[in-house]
This record gives structure tokens, C-alpha cells and sequence, in this order.
């Protein structure tokens, strides 16, 4: 009888690597390594899964999802102006669904029973693997070594020496790092007391803006709410992000060093950067500002706000995100224009808008000569608009006076 | 029998210096100026007194609101974290019921029966300016010469000139502005083309952020909501916004520009100038981050959102906004700590926090030594968590093999 | 030259018969009249059609919206619960956008300039009305006679004397009653008084809750959030609501009397009779009971209040009302299946619930045997859940120690 | 050294009565029990605190919480309409925290370090236990044997007679049922089974609504939100519940039967009886009608409906539900007047307002002589309020035409 399989989600590092061998033995199982591509740079990911079978995995996989990312993920955070808590980018909330999606169709084609991740027991990402597998795989069971077996790192690495695995265990990062087309993520170390300032080490997507320089202009083309070209050159979604990470970071912008409410119930301090990602949520609010109406609009932030949650907290496949996204979507079918972005010293700034579906208009809005809007409405506007305020004013005095 | 009485709110420029004998006549009636200084600077206020004299109103006043403008209308915005359109802070919209208040106030002193001021009727100040008063003082009448009498500049200038007021026409900015203590509002002109980037010359509260120049640090420190300090140094409210103009100024924070969707149901584009606020806001906001208990923060930012609306919808003296309020100062009581910011280049960023009232748990957060988060009941938590989504899925998977 | 072309929305009543002479002369125009069905029952159409060639109209038409007025206006608001202040079903409010459709089409029709409605200046309607066309048809102009040339009821009478006109200006009915396929309005009368109860004159759709009767006992089945049979019998949208009005309404199912609020910045004593409506609501609130995920029913609890306030203000024909309705379409996908309802004394009860896409699962819910719900995961989701309302509690005991 | 003490909640029956020696055994422990007395009727208790001494309990306790319950728990629940998934108004949701203090303090007295309960772990309660204790007594551990150790009803009696306990094992109810003043909760037994109707056996706080009877009619007086007086008389909250729970319940008034959203993820069916509850509400929501500002009242709706999830998700003691509660608290300060309530057939019916402090205005409503509103208001009104509206469908329009 052939032995169960497990599905791993496989990054190169330490922890996933002798997390191969260990499940084996654990489980009585053989190991299938998946590696996604999402843009996250690094080790060639070739380099990566070679790694993952040196380490005793019967399979080892890489997916490149990096178009499907930025389509299918980053570009509905866009349209969702997703900034959790007013100013995280989603950067690993985003990822950890598509990731989920493709270890759900590895253990389909592989056969598998279980999946296993290396998140925390403390952290969201957990939350967010597991919610997605429920969703898309209910049927396969879940094993996390760092939280259902408690591995350390001390134990991890005397575990890979032992083993003599393919891994180099000398080099650490003082920090807690996740990256992918959408951004970096940055905890833990001297982070966590925060009194702290960041220091320009931990970056790396982005150039310190407070070096001088000159800067940049971009103009973004967006059409329903999906940006489509830079500088009037059309690109995929993947081009278009990579660019701007470029383009955008090498101006500072993006950066975030902000304290966040984890779903698991605690606060914990942390850094991003997404210079993409924060370039073209404000190219796209500001295109909003010019094609959405107001009732609209005002009622889209606070379902902008709720799909922020909902991803935030690991809920990208349920029913709600869906039904926001409804919402979203149907705003967006004439979110479509130009967008001017000046890009310098960690800002992101536009400086001129265009759209043939504007709501904005020129004659109702001008002072000038050509004005078309009727003044004589606005006596009788005013004083309907204010009269619940204004019977509501007369009753306090009222009752005041009464008693 | 006396003549009837109009109170005007008074500014000193063209507009409304003719409207004094235009009123007179007009109304058959007498003038008292009143003209309130709200911290907007520019010409010294006994000067302008004196013109209103000039031009013909019986009595003409200036009443210093600067402290109270800071206090009750500047630092609750700071409280509701109030941007409208998550970009513009209010900075017309909260002085209007403080100019309003004054001049109820001024009405009932001169035995008024008429407020009058020089608003048009396609802008958001008339229903600031009437929903106030038929709150406050529901038994005057309001009269607005430039939308009731259709006044236009040309017209005004020919009747000063006529009239021969104390009055300079020749000089006219090719903007409209208004300001105060929070900021600066610039609109019309060439700005109306939504394609033109503002120039340096109509900013005045901020420095060119792209100038190089050494950045400013600064620790802000709150007392339940309120700021109350600048580098360990008490302030009044005034004083420390004043300063912190200033400063921020100095760094070029605190420019915007954006479309934004007036009350009268059009859109129009506007630049706004605001230093103290946007850095107080940004400043408050991180306090709140590790002082709010996370489910009241992801409410609160709804209630924050329609604070500013109802703000800027002219609506400040109304049942629901005092509601909101009482929401909001439930809210502070914990608000209460230090934020460094560091001011550069146009930016405002939160370099550091300290709170007595803090949530952040370093034991709970860190994932060094000490760690006592109990990663055991993550599973469990997951479980129940994802529960709901995850009968959805199999619902869904269950519906579409039946079909 | 020929004249112009008034479309007036004709009810048959004295007030729209005498605008027919009334608006020809004034504005020197033809009128043309157009009578909805609406499924209002009362007087024959044609008879009404015949009226108002009687009083002068150059064409008279009676249009059938019956159908398309249940399917595309009472079905949406059953899949929105549609209940204006947790009350009132929006029986004139879901009429209004439709008969301004039909009012459009016949202006295109009729080369029509102008359009003319019977709404006063107090009411809700007139918005709705004026809206609508200023949405669907933005060059027609608007002519209330009611409210722009100050027509009163006696004025009426004695125009139609002296004309002569073919309406019988005897009969009154003491209150102002609107009725249609959802329901039916009265206002004004002795019921502006507040402490006065409705007597059983006042209603029509509805039999006395009061008298000892038989209930009765009825299955509605729903297709994605539609009502599409009773009792197992399919029926079209018109059938279904008019047998479910008459057999709730024996029952006394749908009577409401209630104060709400006006648009236009009043409030009015209002009493509904809606059988059909009240009946269809409440099965389909339960169907989503076992149908919606949890978290997007508590978030659709306050897009449907938006979507009835929307519709409630006039703003049937404008984009937030359509993106509402974009989300709650998508939450309709699987609301089908079949709700027991008994009608009995005034109530429609809830006394069974059936459906292929239930989200209740036996097995989880039952405390018998064959309970699947692992018990073991709870102590860890409660830990995580209440954690962060413990660190509040414990930070709020140490500030006041502190203190 | 003495034994470690545990307070446990004490309801009478067979599962706490077995906790009582299961605890004091498994834990070495001493168990101090507490029963609360919500004004549940039933056994008298001090029969039952007789019989958790002659379970082996230490020290048994009853506490008269009557009034207290009324006042600070179910006055609350008036003032927040609540009525979770509009419709339970969270009978037992308001117990918990309430029993939770209680125990909190007998802990203290008792010098106890765990706290028990006989929750289930598929339940609400369990997290409204611990919820409540981890904020109000974050030192107590809690042991909840039903679900820790995985006590069954069969394991319990064999216990019970093998300890040969003073309780009778025989009498069983096929329901589980959870009562106290503010009403009656019933689930389980035939119920699991959505296709089963009610029957009449299950009802004990409702005479059956279908029996013809003569109806009765009460009026409420309210101060400030809080019931205060029934038909002129002033009362206590306990007895003003107590006697309306009497005349509503004679008429059939409270019952709900539904299909509710659990904490813990699942779906699960329940039968409640609140008499009082349902009155209250109703006459309270039509006295906020007449009393709140139509955008202060419109707001209220989304706050109410998340008070009552606070409440009901277990986060009575937490700062939203604080935050939410200084709103509604603002908003309650003139909901005073009487409303006079029809109870007849399961139904309470408002007939009559009455309020000092009504923002119902005869003069400006009537349609007869004596009218105040100014209609000429509205024509300006109705443009400006259509006008974004307006622009997105000329906008849509001109789009569609340019494709």
C-alpha cells in the first residue's frame, strides 16, 4: 500500500526545508514540495527546488503564478483601495490565497491527504492558509510543524546538521521577511519595541527618500479600475507592477511602519514597502474621485474597508468578500482614464487627472464665464437639508426651557 | 422706530465691504460688521474694522475665536481623524459653525433680525452657514447678496467705485481662498482644468517639499484625544497648531489636491494647504493603533467617515453629529501617550510610540524569549473561524453537482 | 408651428383631470395623459382613459406595467427585505421610478417637451418623480400644479364647475390614499393626529385581525431570492403577489401605522396596508437565515437598509442604488427554497423551512447522537476571541491603578 | 494548606448538580455554588441552594439579581432595539455577562481561582462566560466539564446515582431551555428538524395566540429611553417587565421562531418567548420614530444592530460595545413620551404617541388649513438633491454612445 502524501508549501529557508524529512518520518508520508513564484526575487526558485528534493522530497514543484497574482489579487485590492487600517497594502494577506489555490490543486494531482505550512501559531498567515484550504479543499487535513510540533529555530537547525540537509544554516535575518510582487513585510528583531525607528537596512524595495534626487512622473491608464499602461505603453498586470515597484521605490515611495491588530488578537509592530501598490491606490482613489458619484463613493469606503477585513483576516474565499466584490466591481465600469502621479521623496502625487467619463464638469464647476449652474435652487435646498437639524434645534430649546 | 438690523459676517475684501451700504439701502436697514479671527492671518483685523466703519455698518467688531477654534472645532477633527474623501481635513467646513455661533451671538447683542453673508450658491459655505443658523438662532433671516442678489465682482467693483468705499479693486488674486488657523483652501482659476498640477505661487502655508533640506523631528503628545504638547512643552491648542503650522509648513507637509463632491451635487477641484493637520491627524492615528481595542477601531473608522461628512455637509450643529461625537469621546479616554514624527519632504511619518495605555503586549508580540502567547488555542481558533466559510463551500460545491 | 406636448401622469382623480385644460391653457400646449396600471384595482382604466379625453388630451393611454412593476420593482425589494425604518415596504416609493419610465417613453413617444405629475412640494413623490426623469430623461422639463401653481382642492372643484369638465366633484375621500400591486397609502385626515388609533374604515386590502377567524396556511417557494410558486403552483410575479394580497389580507397580514421620516425634512403619520409585501419579507428573511453565511447577512443587513433609503429618497435611477443591488444580487445565488408560512390575526409566521442550499447542518447543530461539531476547538476560538477585549479590560484596570 | 476553591454556576439541575462532586474530586477542590436569581421562576432557590449543599458544596449562594438585570441588562437592550438578525432579542446573551460578575465576585469572596459552568462547547454561552470572565477577572480559570471533560446527560445520571445525589434523574425535558426575565429560550428535541413547526407543549411565558380572546391595551411610559411607568403607574424595570411579560404573554405577544447565526460557526434552531421584550421594543422604536433626527435615527439602525452582535457574540464587557452604548445613550436623551400599544393575537400594535419632546410638527405636515411648509422650497431642493444622480446618467449615457 502506497504511503499518504503531504503537500508542503515550500519558501528554500530553513524551516520548510527540514520541515521535508521530519513530515516524513512523522506522518509515515511522502513529501510533495510546492514553491510559488509571485514575484517575491530572491534565490532562483530552480536553485529552490532542487533544494527541496535534496532534502528527501519525492516531488518538488514550482508554480508561476506571477500573472495570476497581480491580476487576480493585487489588482482587486486596487479597485478595493485595500489599505487595512488605512495604510497596510495586503502585501502576505493577498498572497496566501493564490498559494493555498495552488497546494489545493498539487495535492489533487499528487493525491495528497494533508497539506503543511510553516506559519506560526500567532501570526495571520496561519489563518489564512488554513480558512483558504477549508473553502477550497475540506477534505485534506492541515499540519503546521512550527505550531503543531512547536519547532524552534535551535531545533530546526540541530535537526538539519544532524540530517546533513542541503541548507545553509549560519545565515539569519535579524528579522521576519515576506516578499512578493505587492510588497515586503518586515517584523520582529529590534522592531518590536516601538520606540524604535526603522533603520534603512531593513528596506529593499525602496531607495531612502530622504536621499536628494530628482524625481519622476508617471502617468497610469486605467480602465475599469484596472490600470493597463504606464506612460501610455499597455502591459500585463505583472509588467505594470514591476515597473512601478521600480519606478515608484527608487522614489521612496511606499513605505509603512505602522502597529496593526492581528486577527489572533494581539498587536504587533510592522514595516512594509509597496511602492506599486501605494502608487496606484492613490492614481486610483484620485480616478474614483472623478467618476464615482457621491452617495457612491461615500458608501464604497466602507466596503472598500470591510474587503480589507475580510482579506486581512483570511476570509478571501467566503461569501461576504464575494458579495463586496460584486459591489466593487460594479462601481468600477467607468473607472477608466489617465492619471498623472508625481513620484518623489516617499510621496506619491497626482497632478492631473482625465477621463471621458468624468463626472466632473467644467460649467457647473467654473467661476468664470460659462458658469451653468443655477444658483435659484440652492436657497431651497438649503433650507430643506437643514430642517430635521433645525426642528430638532427648536425642540431642545423647547424641552429645555420646559423643564 | 429704529431701522432693522443685519449682522454680516465680514471679511474685509471686495464682496463683502460693498455689501454694507448695498445692504443699508437694500434692507432699508443697519449694518454691524463683524469679522472673526480665526487664526487665517493676512491683514491686521483692526483694519479691517476700521473699513467696515468706512463703508457705512453702525458697528463693526472683530472677535478673537482663536483659541476656541482650536479647541472645540480644530482638535475634535483630530479626535474623528477627520479627512474627507480619506484626503481633505476640513479646514473651511470647521470654521463655518464657529463664524456662525459668532454671529448668533452678535444678533442677539445688536438686536438683529438679519444675518447676512458673502457666500455664493454654488459652494458648500451657504448650507454651513444657514444649517447653522437655523439651528442656532432659527429666528433670523439670512440674506447672501452674491447668490440672493446674483453680485458678481464686476458689478461690485462699479458700486465701490461709485460709492467711492475705502476699498482697493485693483487687486484681485486669479483664486479664491479661504483661511484659517487648520489650513488653506485654493480653488477656480486655471486650477478648474483637472489636467493642470498646481504651481509653487498659490501655496503659502508650505514650503516647496521638493526643495532638499534637512527634515524635523517632533514629539507629539496626546492627553485623551487631545494634543497637548510639542517636545515634551504644553501647549494651548492654538499655540501648539500655530507651531506646528510652522514646522510641517516648513517641510512642505500637508498639501492637497483633489476633486471632491460638494454638497450641491457637483464636483470641483480644490488644493488645500495643511500642515498641523495632516501631521496631527497621522500622529493621532498611530495613537490610536496601539491604544484601541481592535473591533472599536474597525467601527469607529465608519463613524469617523460620517463625522466628516456630516462636517462638511454643513451639518455640525445636528442630533447625529453630537451622537457621533459621543461615540468618539468614549473612544479617547485612552488616547493618551507620545508620537514622533518625523517631518520631510511633503511627509509626516510616525517614527515612534510610547503609551501607558498601550495594548501592544510586547510578551504577547515577541517572537524572542519571553514569548507568552499560547500557540495551542490557534487551532481551535482557526477551526471555528474559518467554520462559517467553509459550510459555504461545500454548500456551493454540493448546489453545483445537483445542477 | 405645432404646439408643444405635455405628458401628464393621470390618475383619473379631480386634481390630474383638471390640469388637462388647466396646463393646455397656461402653457399654451397639448396634454397628453397617461394612465399606469399598476395593479391599483379601483376604477377601469379605460373608463379613466375616456375621462381624460373627456377633459381635453389630445391622447389618452392606459399602459400595463403590472407585470413588469412585480418583477422589476416588488421582487428586488424582497430580495433588499425592503422595510423603510425597519417598517414600511416603499409601496409609492417602488411605483414612482416606474411610472416616470413609462412617462419618459411616452414623451419619445409623443415629441413631448414637458412632463406634469399631481405631486404637492411636501411629499416624498415629487423627488421621486423628478429625479427619476431628471435621470432617464434630462431635457424634459417638470410642471406641478400642485405645487408650482399653488393648486388646492377647492380651487380645483371650482375650475371643473366652470369648465364643466367630466368628474365627479362631489365625492372626498377624507385622506390621501395611493394604492398599487404592493399596497396601498393613507395619510392626512384624523390620522395627523398622532394618539388617534386607525379605524377599520380606513382599510381596503386587509380584513380585521381582530375577527375570530381560521388562519390559513401557505408555501412560498423562492428561486435565487424570487418568489416563484405558492403552494407548489408556479405562478408569474403579478399572480403570486395578488393571490398572497388577498389571502394574507383575509388574514389581516400587512398593516402598518407608523411616524417616518420625509425626504424632505418632515415627518408624517403614515398608514400602510401591505399584505403581499409584510408575507413575502418575512419568508424571505428566513430563507436567507438558512441560506446566507453569517457574516454576509450581517452585512447585507446594511446594504438593504441603504438600498430601501435609497428608493425611499427618490434615487431609484442613480449608481449606488444599482452597485447595492449588484451586492445583493450575488447574495440571491442561493436563496431557494420553500418557506411555510402561517397567516393568521394580523401575523405571517414562519412554521417551516426547506432547501437544497441550507447552510444548517443536523449533524453540527444537534445535541443528539450523530453530533459531528468537534467540542475540542472551542476553548482555544473563545481564548483567541475574547483576547483582545482582555487586554483592553487589563490596560483599563492598570491606567486606573496608575492613576 | 487549604484546597483551591471553585465557584461554580448553579442552575439546580442534573449537570451542575453532578459538577458539584465531579469538580470537587477531579480538581481537589472545594465548589462554592451560585445560583443567580434573572427572575427565571421555576423551582424555588432556596430549594435549589439547599440541594447543591446536599451535592457536597461548601458554601451555596443565591443572588437576587432581579432588579439589577432589569436596569443595566435588558433596559439597555430597549435603548439598542436589540433584536439580533432582527429578530431575537438576545434573551440569554444578556444573562451571561450578569451571571459572569456575579461569579467574578463571589470568586473574591469565596477566595476561589476557577470558575465553572455547564456550557456546552457548540454553544454561545460557554464564550459569553469566558469572554466576560477573561475581562472582568483575567486571574480565574475556567473548567466547563460538559465540554472539558465531555459530560453527556446518560454519564451524568450514572453519577448522580451511583453518588446517590439528591436530584431526580427521571424527569427530562426533550428541549433544552435557558429562561429569565427578559424571556424563554427553547431548542433542540424535534426542533433540529427546520420542517417542523412549533407546538403549542414548547410555550410557557405565551397563551396561544390563536385562542379568540378580547385583546388588552397598555400604555408605556418612557424617560429617556427607559420604560418607566405601564398605564400612568410608575414602576420598578423588574416590575414593569414582570407585569408586561403577564399581560403580553396573555395575548400571545413574543414568540419567534428562527433559524440563528451561533458564534461558534454553525447554524441552529430556536424557539423564544419575550412578551416584554417584544412590547418594549416595539413601543420604543415608534417613540424614537417621533423623537430621533432622521439621519441620527438612520445611523442608529447600523449601531443598534451591532450593539446587539456585541452583545451577542459574547463581548458584553469589551470597548466597542462601551463606545456603541455612549451613542445610543446620546441619542436616548429625549425618547420620552408615551405610546399606547394594542396586544392582541401574538401581536403588539402601536396605536397613539405622545411626546414633549416629538420632532412632529402638526403645522408643518398637515395637508389642511393652518399648512406652514413652504412649498416653494422644494422644486430648488428636489434639483440639487437629483443632481449627482443626474450627471452619472447623462455620464452613462454619453460613455455609451462614445463606444
Amino acid at each position: 500500500m502506497s504511503k499518504e502524501r503531504v503537500v508542503l508549501a515550500y519558501s528554500g529557508g530553513l524551516d520548510t526545508s527540514v520541515a521535508i524529512p521530519y513530515l516524513a518520518e512523522e506522518l509515515n508520508a511522502e513529501v510533495v514540495a510546492v514553491a510559488i513564484d509571485l514575484g517575491q526575487g530572491g534565490e532562483d526558485l530552480e536553485v529552490v527546488r532542487q533544494r527541496a528534493e535534496g532534502c528527501g522530497a519525492v516531488a518538488a514543484e514550482v508554480v508561476d503564478a506571477r500573472e495570476e497574482f497581480a491580476v487576480d489579487y493585487c489588482y482587486p485590492a486596487v479597485a478595493a483601495n485595500a489599505l487595512y487600517m488605512d495604510r497596510y497594502p495586503l502585501v502576505s494577506a493577498l498572497s496566501r490565497p493564490l498559494i493555498v489555490k495552488h497546494l489545493a490543486q498539487a495535492a489533487i494531482k499528487h493525491s495528497a491527504t494533508v497539506v503543511s505550512h510553516g506559519c506560526t501559531g500567532k501570526g495571520n498567515d496561519q489563518v489564512r492558509f488554513e480558512a483558504g484550504l477549508a473553502a477550497l479543499a475540506p477534505h485534506l487535513s492541515v499540519v503546521a510543524p512550527a505550531r503543531d510540533f512547536a519547532w524552534t529555530r535551535d531545533k530546526a537547525i540541530a535537526y538539519a546538521q544532524k540530517r546533513d540537509l542541503p541548507i545553509d544554516v549560519t545565515t539569519k535575518s535579524p528579522y521576519s521577511i515576506d516578499q512578493n510582487l505587492w510588497g515586503r513585510a518586515v517584523e520582529t528583531g529590534f522592531l518590536e519595541d516601538l520606540g524604535n525607528a526603522p533603520i534603512e537596512d531593513i528596506y529593499s524595495y525602496t531607495a531612502d527618500p530622504a536621499q536628494p534626487r530628482d524625481g519622476d512622473t508617471v502617468v497610469i491608464s486605467f480602465d475599469g479600475g484596472r490600470p493597463v499602461a504606464l506612460d501610455g505603453e499597455t502591459k500585463t498586470a505583472f509588467e505594470l507592477i514591476s515597473e512601478l515597484n521600480y519606478r515608484a521605490g527608487q522614489q521612496g515611495v511606499g513605505r509603512i511602519d505602522m502597529v496593526e491588530d492581528r486577527l489572533v488578537g494581539i498587536k504587533s509592530r510592522e514595516v512594509y514597502e509597496s511602492p506599486a501598490g501605494i502608487a496606484l491606490i492613490a492614481a486610483h482613489q484620485e480616478l474614483e474621485n472623478i467618476t464615482l458619484e457621491r452617495e457612491q463613493a461615500r458608501f464604497k469606503r466602507g466596503v472598500d474597508q470591510r474587503w480589507g477585513e475580510m482579506v486581512y483576516d483570511g476570509l478571501w474565499f467566503s461569501p461576504l468578500k464575494d458579495s463586496l466584490e460584486a459591489f466593487i466591481d460594479h462601481t468600477q465600469k467607468h473607472v477608466t482614464g489617465d492619471i498623472r502621479l508625481h513620484l518623489h521623496a516617499g510621496k506619491a502625487t497626482v497632478t492631473g487627472r482625465w477621463s471621458d467619463a468624468s463626472l466632473y464638469d467644467f460649467d457647473l464647476a467654473t467661476y468664470d464665464e460659462g458658469d451653468t449652474f443655477d444658483q435659484s435652487h440652492a436657497k431651497g435646498f438649503v433650507e430643506l437639508w437643514s430642517m430635521p437639524a433645525k426642528l430638532a434645534a427648536e425642540r431642545n430649546e423647547r424641552v429645555k426651557k420646559g423643564e
